[in-house]
Parts: structure tokens; sequence; C-alpha cells
């Protein structure tokens, strides 16, 4: 994938498998690398030679050396070689890979290490269940796919720093044995020997401690840092990943906008070589009434439409007794068959989504509309609908009723499945936006409470101040997102700097002085001693990788990922530890 | 102490703190920081209002605004301040500050956040303990030492990934929830919720990961990554610390010192505008004979001179019964008072030294030796003395006796002592070596079995390996060890990359068989599939950046150290946890 520097002549190799050209010719050269594959020609044997940097080609014939010849015939693939031969050039050049101009004649063969044979292709075309190549990680890395992944990995991580850098910003190290404050997820916690009967917990983000160095003065702070959940791992999720954490002081949201989506834009021109046009940005109200997601795909249109007027109280009870009813239009697709159609309507029926049905609509090539509720509908009242949409002939309209709020989270899965089938969610075209004006607080019905929608830190904007506590509801937070290809990659907000506004806060979420106390009061404490006006955010490291690695989970961008149990299945942790070590740390086990 | 970059306009503030010159004069600013200190002088207020980047002087004045002037008599120390005025040139500057050349009188004040009277003093003259300033370690960071450590730090690890990234080597995260294998000191464990009754381990370093990269063909890794030991936290320990973390494929120990040697030399140059010269290296046995350490403070000489022949067979029996009588010569030092030396005399018999006593000699004016044991030797045995030291007029010659091992020990701490009380431990001299040739193993008497000196994967020296198991004392390692300042700044070695041998190193070191696959056996494991020649290294990142910044501690460099009984005061963690988070882990306490 890339090169990142002139390579280093070693003790054992005097170039990488990815160096050598037609230039080179007629030198002597020593490769080391693994065997990918032995291809026997002609009575020769031809090994390409692997290593971090590419694949060369290497020659053996009985023709130049017998007893070479005999002894390549009985290598395993993913052999460790130390080869030294002479630079020649291929009659039939292999124009696909960049040393394919050349091929090594060998002269002399150093086994450095012998290879059982490995469980699995070392391709990216593996035969490999994700099971095994978790447990021979090892062995997986070597494919090209995932090694390049990590290699991306880096690059980021370093355009990352030196954006921030250039910024202004101080990465500083907050601990990673910190204080169990459980406020979401579930903490990992550790037994503490010295502090018997108590524990550590390990970080769910920095936020305090940026917090606190914000009080501390140091104005512009971030860190590429570790955090941990101890959360059920459905989904692609990781007890623990890498979060880009910042923090900034005297600043506005504006401020906060402004440099990270330079930082966006950096990374986009850095890494991807695309020029990022200013990102849209997108009011979190918008955003659910359009596309029924807080964090909208916006690289295809398909945006909702509101219907109540054109579709109720014509007799079709459906939707005269929904709250709303919503459609999106799709272009060009009223060419599906009844089949595909059947399939989106149990799509939306699965109980994940939860639709009692779909409604569908086509725009007949006569300008016409053939819905499937035509029996309630006049051809005329269906017209009414194609205005809506702004439809053109040839394309589907699909349409769902409900109580608002669910009735948005179906069509949004629809749009986005709808969308998927027809190939609009490209994974080399990159659609970001800020979404903001989130919701300070939202109410949880199962613990009857208001909980904050981001963090208990996030200020509420200051002309909604006036109905905290009173109408929480309606408290719009200074609070933002940055979504790419309708995937969060981190957000942010301004933070709560006065010690009155934050006991409040804690008050409205129902928390007792008490905790507040036990829980944040160092932080509350430190906001007596003079705290800035500060915000921040946080970008999730691993799925930002990802994106740009058009890979489809964060495990292919991460080393040593764990499996769906919180496991290594390579070094097989976690595992039982020793009886003395318990009692030491002053804990048992209890079943 | 370093500008980073030129500093952005935000909402709050047109300009820092550390920004205004004589150029800027007649501008209207706006500048946020906190109240360094009030003078009142001549009937008018001077405040230093104080941010990251500086200090500007602020000046209310009656004649200005009797308002403002008024309400400057009521603020704290350290009170947030937004404060609009114009930029105005100094009658009286002070050169000793950037901005000292202007002032600002104010026009408009904001009070941003009031501030309670801090516990100690904001300067780097604080009268804060160091309990009191871990407390209130987020007022402890606005004093400017603290925040250039942190500053440092920052720029430290840039200039790590910059020249590490120049040299082809790929930053790679290592998983932190790992497996739990005790060697040498003791982990830090963490119940597994998910899988109960079982541990992950926190790394003590990522020894066997940064391995398994080498067998995955990275070729070339590092990462700055925290590592958790729990110990006990005598000396200059944390918990939780922080290494630059290396390992580079098909490379001999020759090319690990060149790539290492080089990263110090960017260090120092990039960090400290100091041009070292090549590093000299010294084997661990010339460390040892010479300097009675294998971490020598080569700032000064004072080399260890082995005295036997000269001393041995006059008939002073603590010499002729010691099996050894060694010295150094301390420069221009025979002027040295008989309290001194009894003050030398009782540091060496303190139980941590353990010497008997202390033999000395001054060497006179008139080149004649006058020593402490006069009565045993000669004249002309005493100028055999000073002949073996090579020494001067003016010179102090200090002996002691006893077991080679435990002498040179003791020695080490006398030469030690007298440079710091000559000042010859300047914080501000460096001198960097190599130490090379370690043993491999070395024998503990309690256990009464051989440990890895390094750590088990270190290989034997190609000479040595005949020894292995037969004559264990006799075999030297191919592992290296940075010095700086007499501090042990990093190190590593070559490991050992074929399975057989590894096997022999677990047996030598005592392991089961079943012990070596229970804690090893991913790692053996992955050597069957081809495993590349490799070796490595690391630094500890904390004692670095602390010997930069002059610092006396690691506390210093670290933005939230914990104390010596692992405590975080200022979050006050660890703390306890809910009965019903233990449940769910499976755990309970056990006094």
């Amino acid at each position: 994938m890339w090169q990142l520097y002139k390579p280093m002549k070693t003790a054992y190799r005097t170039h990488t498998c990815g160096e050598l050209r037609s230039e080179h010719k007629e030198q002597t050269v020593t490769l080391c690398g693994w065997i990918q594959r032995i291809r026997e020609l002609k009575g020769q044997n031809f090994v390409d030679l692997r290593d971090r940097y590419g694949i060369t080609q290497l020659v053996f014939s009985p023709q130049y050396n017998e007893i070479l010849y005999q002894q390549s015939k009985q290598w395993n693939r993913e052999t460790v070689l130390q080869v030294t031969g002479k630079v020649t050039e291929r009659t039939s050049k292999n124009l696909n890979i960049p040393t394919g101009e050349i091929e090594i004649i060998a002269e002399q063969v150093n086994v450095l290490n012998p290879a059982v044979l490995p469980p699995f292709l070392i391709e990216n075309d593996t035969d490999g269940s994700e099971e095994l190549r978790m447990q021979y990680r090892y062995l997986d890395i070597r494919r090209p796919e995932l090694r390049d992944n990590l290699l991306l990995r880096h690059r980021f991580t370093q355009a990352v720093r030196n954006y921030m850098d250039s910024q202004g910003f101080v990465e500083i190290e907050t601990p990673v044995l910190i204080k169990s404050t459980p406020e979401g997820a579930r903490d990992f916690v550790v037994p503490s020997r010295m502090n018997k009967g108590q524990f550590y917990a390990l970080p769910q983000s920095p936020q305090t401690f940026k917090q606190l160095l914000m009080v501390a003065g140091m104005d512009k702070y971030f860190q590429i840092v570790k955090c941990f959940r101890d959360e059920d791992l459905r989904a692609d999720r990781q007890p623990e990943f890498t979060q880009i954490d910042c923090e900034m002081s005297f600043v506005s949201q504006e401020d906060v906008l402004q440099t990270f989506e330079g930082l966006t834009k950096y990374l986009f021109k850095t890494l991807k070589n695309i020029d990022l046009p200013d990102l849209p940005r997108m009011t979190y109200s918008d955003a659910m009434r359009y596309y029924g997601s807080d964090k909208p795909d916006t690289r295809f249109d398909m945006k909702f439409v509101e219907l109540n007027e054109v579709t109720k109280g014509f007799g079709f009870s459906v939707f005269d007794n929904a709250e709303l009813v919503v459609g999106i239009c799709v272009k060009g697709a009223a060419n599906f068959t009844r089949k595909q159609l059947d399939t989106l309507t149990n799509f939306v029926k699965k109980p994940q989504i939860g639709a009692s049905g779909l409604v569908y609509a086509r725009i007949e090539n006569d300008g016409s509309v053939k819905s499937s509720v035509d029996k309630f509908y006049s051809p005329e009242q269906l017209l009414q609908w194609k205005a809506k949409f702004n439809a053109q002939e040839g394309d589907l309209l699909l349409i769902l009723c409900g109580k608002t709020d669910k009735v948005r989270k179906q069509l949004s899965e629809l749009r986005l499945e709808v969308a998927q089938q027809l190939g609009l969610r490209d994974k080399n075209t990159y659609s970001c936006l800020w979404v903001v004006d989130f919701p300070l607080l939202e109410w949880n019905e199962e613990d009857n409470r208001w909980y904050a929608m981001h963090h208990p830190f996030t200020s509420p904007k200051q002309e909604d101040i006036q109905f905290l506590g009173t109408d929480n509801a309606k408290v719009r937070a200074n609070a933002y997102d940055l979504v790419i290809n309708g995937v969060e990659i981190g957000g942010g907000s301004v933070r709560i700097h006065d010690k009155m506004l934050q006991a409040k806060m804690f008050e409205v979420l129902g928390l007792s002085k008490e905790e507040a106390e036990y829980k944040f009061g160092f932080l509350m404490d430190a906001f007596e001693y003079g705290a800035p006006p500060h915000a921040g955010c946080a970008f999730g490291l691993d799925r930002w990788v990802m994106l740009f690695a058009g890979a489809d989970s964060i495990r292919e961008v991460m080393a040593f990922p764990k499996n769906n149990m919180g496991r290594d299945t390579m070094i097989d942790a976690p595992s039982v530890i020793d009886e003395s070590v318990m009692k030491e740390l002053g804990i048992s086990i209890k079943q």
C-alpha cells in the first residue's frame, strides 16, 4: 500500500522484497522473507518471497544450481528464507506488482526458519474462518489486506498527531487506573492489593481528566487513548477501543466545529487524497424528520416526505389511525418485481424493525401512479402523493405509518436497506456532516428518569437554560456529532464550567448531592478554583480507520481484537489465576 | 517554554497572554486567563493575566475607568477573566518576559469564573507540600514548571514518533486486557464478567505481542504504550508508566544499536539542541569492574582502581582478608576535612550500603601520601597506591574492601555520593553509553534457581550456547542497555526465534513443559509458522523526559501520578465498589 521510507540495509539483507526494479539488474542482492508460493514451470521453481514491503520472484533452476533447485522442492509455504542472488530482468514482466520487472537468480539460500503448513491461505481471499484467523492472528496479519489496514492505522494516527500539534494541542496521557463512576456502561475494575477491598476502574473515557486539564490551564489537549467498556459485545463493539480525545478552553461551539472540520479535511486529503467540501450542518430535529436517524447516511438522497395531508381522511384506516404517514422516493425503482417488494415488506415486518406493513406506489411511464392501496385512493389523490415526493416516471414510493418516533426509525432502516440493495452505499464515496442541536436530556421509560443524551457535563444552550427542570424535553444542548456515511464517528459538546449549573444538572439527572459529591466531587471542587469555559469532542479511531480502509468491522483494523465473548483466543485470555494471587488481592471467586 | 504554533483566535479571545509585543500597540485586543497576581502601585492596579502561553500585564486605573478599577480590587488570585483593552507600550519595560514591552489598558472585563483562594502558591517556588499538590493536581499543573514538563513530554513523544516513522517503524496498538503470566513483577488483574472466575491481566510490557508482530511480518514495530506493574512503590516507581516499545526483524544487535543511537541523537538534537557524539559501548563486565554498576554515571570519571597487588600482604589484616581492595581517586579533594571524611565513612557504613569502613589517603602538596592506615604501609608502599591511581597532588583516594560483588556495589554508591557532593552530577550535562554483553542468566540465592537477567526470550550469544545448561554463569546474552547519566533509560535484546532454543531456555529457567506451554504456548506455537530473526528494545519514557526536564522524579513529568500507596488522592482512587457490581463479576472481598 504505502512505502513509508527508504528501507534500511541490515545484517540480514541488502534490500526488501518490495524494492528492486530493472535499474538494479546485474546487482547481487540479499533478501529475506516468507515463501508466498512455489510454482514449477518448465523444470524451474519460481518462489514468491514476501515481506511487509512486497513480493519478489526467486528462480531456482538446475541450469544455475542443481542443489538449490532440489532443496527448493522441499520447502513449505511460509518458510523464512535468506536468499542471495543476481537481479535479472524478466522476459515476461508482471506489471501488476512493482517488482514485476525483475527476478532473482538464487545463488545462496539460508533457511532462517522452517514453517509447518499454515491452517489457512495467507491471501486476501483466504479460506480461513474468522474464528480460525483470530486464533492465528499472527498469520492473519500476514495477509496484505490486514497488513495494509495496520499500516493505514499508523499513517492515520501520525496524521492526527501532526494536525493536532500544528494547531497547538498538547498530547497528555491521563491515567488508566482511575475511579469507578459507572454512568451508562459498566466499568472494568481492578482490585488493589495495597488498598484491599478497593478497586480501580479502567476509563470509559478520559472525560473528567480532560476537563481538569482545562481547569489546569493546558488550553488545548488531545490524546489518542485506549478506553474500556464492559458491555455485552453485540454488533461491532470491542471491550477496549481507541479514541481521539480532545478539549479546548476559551472557545465556542463554532470554534470546535471549525477546528475539527479542519482535522477531518486534513485526514481526507492526507490519507484518501480527497478534497472535502465544507461540512453541512443538520439539526438533530431535521435529521430525525428527514432521515429518521441522528446519524443519517447522506451518500444518497431519499429524504423522508411526510404525507399526512394527502393520505389521511380518505377511508384507509391504517393511515387514518396513524400519527405519521411518511415515505421515501426510490429513484428509478418502479421496476422492482413483486418478489423484491415482498422481500422489503418482510424486511420491515421483522421484529427488529417492527412495522406492520409497507405501502408502495409506482410512478408509471405515462405519469400515473399505481399503488398497493389503489382501492382507497383515486388516481388524482395518488398524483398528489407523486407531487409531494416530486417523483418522476420510473420512481418507486415506499410508505410506512405509525407513531412518529417509531415509524421514523423503521423508515430509516428501510431507506438504508433499499440503498444497500441499489448499491448506493459505495465504500469509496464519502459524505460527512455535523449533526447539531441535540436534546440535552432524554427520558427513559424503564427507569422513569431523565438521562443525559451525551453526558452530564454537556451544557444547555443559553436560551434554553430557563426550561431546565421544568420542561426538560425542550432543552437543547451545545452538542454536536460528526457523521460520515451514516456512522457516528465522534461528537462532543461545550461543557458546563459553572458549579451551580453543574449541580442543577446533577439534580435534574436524579443524582443526590451525596452521589454527585462521591462520583464527581473532585470535578466540582476543581470548578471552584477558576474553571475556564471549555468544550471538546472525541472520535472513534477504530471506526474512522475502518471507514478509510473500506473494512466491514473494527476488528479488521485492530491488531489483536477480542471475540464477542471478550476472549482473545490466540493467547487464551481471560484465564484463571492462582489462589495465592487472589489471596494477595483480598478477593475470592463467588459463583 | 515553547510556542508550538501560531495561536488561533477564538470566540473568547483575539490573542493569548504570550503573544503581544510592541508591534501590536494601539490595537484593541481581548485576552483570557487567570489572575497570577495583583499589585497596587501609585493608585493603579496591575494585574498579571496568565494562560498556557505566557503572562500579560493589565492596567486598571481610575484615570481610565473608575468602576473597573474598583472591581479589580475585589478579585482573588486565579479568577478567570476575559479582558478587552488597548495594547500600550510600557514606560518601564520588563525584559524578563516576552510580553514585557507592553501592557493592556483594560476597557471591558468579564469575570468568566470566580476563584476561591488556592491552597498553595501557583508559582515554581510553591509553598505546597507534594501531598497537597497531588490532591489539587489541576492547580499544580498551572505552575510553569509542571506545565513546561508536560509540554516537553508532548514534544518528546512527537519527536519519537517522527523519527520512528521516518525509519519505517509502524505504530501498532497491542491490547491492554491480556493474559496473566507473572514473571518478575506482579500483574494487575481484571475480573471478567462474561467469563466468570477468569481474569485478564494488564500488560507489564507488550513483549510477546511485539514478537508475534514480527512473526506476523510487520518488520518494524513501535508503540508508545502504558505498562503496569503491581509493585510496592518504593523509590521512584509508578503502578502505570509509559514505554517506548520497539521491535525489528532480520536485524543483528548492531542494527538495533545503530537505529536507536540514531533516535537518541535525534532526540538530543531536537529537544536539547545537543549534538551527541557516537555513543561509547562498555561491556557489562567492564561496567561492573570500573563502576560497580551496570548503569554507570559517566558524566564524571573516578573509575575504580583495583589494589590487591599493592595492598595485600603487608600486615593490614582487613585488606589481607578481603577478596578485593578497590578505590577511586577524587580529583582535588585532598582538602576534605576530617568531618567530611567522617561523613563519608558513616555513609558507607549505613546498613543500605553495608561497608565496614573506609580507608582514605591524601596526596600531599609535596607528592607524598598521607593515609588513614599509615601504620601498616611505608611511604614507598603508599606511593605505589598513588601510581596505581595515577593520582596528582591534591587528590584524595577512597578505598573499600570486601567480597568482590559487594564491595563494587558499595564503592559505586560512594562514588555517586562524592560526585553529588562535588556537584559533578550536573543536570545540564549528559553522558550516554551502551552497556552490552550482559549475562544471560543470574543465580538467585533465595529461590535456588536461575533467572533470566532480561527476560526469557533473550538470545544467548552464538558462541556461548554450548555452555547453556552446563555452565550458565558463562553464557552472555545479546542484550544491551542505554544508560544516560547513570539512569537505565532502556534496553533490549536479540530474541530467540528458534523454538528448540526457546524450549531449552525455559528448561534452564526451571519452567516445566506444562508451565511453559500454559504461559507462552501461543508464542512457541507461533514460532512453528516461520518466525524471522528479530530483536528489539524498550525505553522508559517517563525517565527519559525526567532527565530532559531536569526533574527529580517521574511524578514531575506525569499529569496525574499516584502516590506511594498507589492512590490518586485527587479523584480518591481506588475506592470501594457496589456489592451488585462484585456479584455481576462473580467475585467477593475476602479479608
